[in-house]
């Protein structure tokens, strides 16, 4: 899989992209992730990436032409399976998204800035608007980094451990049951009995009561829909 | 403001914490951001900050004497609003929430990783939940950037432009209108005719349409809770 991430402000992106998980996907080849500065698609002297919006409404807005360019680029290179434009009012990012994106073959991430981009960006070149949460950031670098890392996550080989990932909340629509783990006792805070038993039978029963309730408790959208 | 982030991969935070509105906020003054790294917290000659979990699950769980220490010593220098845990069973974060962690004085975000925390960190020491959407991510830091990200942004002062943070979207729970910026036309793609009027109280009307529109396309949810 290829991740090509465009965006003002590449500098935020370099920590996010290069440890842990991410970092060791890429050494085994699982996923190349390039970032775009979208300034080296500007022609003028300034090399403006943003200007005023027409009708004077406040903030700046990002240009087409640079986007265009760089987008344009890469299409010439190879075939992209989805231009993805990360905004608060984009489709809600879930993990469903996530394992379908780690599907794909290659994919592009637009990060908005300042007020977005040119409304012509998002009718002719994106083809997924995606929002990571009912949130508003300072610019779409950190939703880029998130769909980057759950997608990435779910590519088969990319976390050591596989059943580890199977477990996780929302994969079977359940929230995870509580873990604990040594000492058995802290401060006076015990671990449930049950999980120091040894009877696994007992304990899979415990957690799968307990992965129900908690999700009827904090989630019940997730069992009801 | 202050915001103490507690986590075992201190590295991955480095370049969103210090770019663009954040860096500009704490030398300001606004926001003051401290990243602990759990591991200085351990006192056993492996620095381990995780184990195995009771019960046989797969998957490693964060040990809690280390965030039990860190805590306990913050805790000791000044009082915190809220402790608050990334997790993906945690209540949903938005921009109401947002706003009301803006308005704190001191706040700790422990981020949890691999399956997560000792389930007694979070009935004992952690005072609120939250999740920043729908997604398991390879560890809490992102999540943590995230809510540091969308919280400092919001702090008067913090962005130049104090009215575009007001016409963001979700602060009326309306989604934002489209916004364009010169050239007029690219590509043979126009920007709207009103929005080159001059004529304010059309534009006014036309982006007061364009955001009830959108939301009432893409977000009826928001119109109608």
């Amino acid at each position: 899989m290829r991740i090509d991430i465009l965006t003002v402000l590449p500098e935020l992106l370099e920590s996010p992209l290069n440890q842990s998980i991410l970092k060791r996907a890429q050494k085994k080849g699982l996923v190349e992730i390039y970032v775009h500065n979208i300034r080296d698609y500007t022609t003028d002297k300034h090399r403006q990436t943003d200007d005023y919006p027409f009708g004077g409404e406040a903030g700046m807005v990002m240009k087409i032409e640079p986007i265009y360019r760089c987008i344009t680029k890469l299409k010439e290179e190879r075939p992209y399976d989805e231009v993805i434009y990360t905004s608060p009012d984009g489709e809600m990012f879930n993990q469903k998204r996530a394992n379908y994106f780690s599907t794909l073959n290659n994919i592009i991430i637009l990060c908005g800035h300042y007020k977005g981009v040119d409304y012509r960006v998002r009718e002719h070149l994106v083809t997924k608007e995606i929002s990571i949460g009912d949130y508003v950031l300072t610019g779409g670098e950190l939703a880029a980094a998130i769909i980057t890392d759950s997608v990435v996550r779910v590519i088969p080989g990319a976390i050591g451990d596989e059943a580890s990932a199977l477990t996780d909340s929302f994969q079977d629509d359940l929230l995870a049951p509580p873990v604990y783990t040594r000492p058995a006792e802290f401060n006076g805070w015990k671990v449930p009995d049950v999980l120091l038993s040894g009877n696994f039978k007992e304990i899979a029963e415990w957690q799968e009561r307990q992965a129900l309730e908690r999700t009827e408790r904090l989630r019940p959208d997730l069992l009801h829909k």
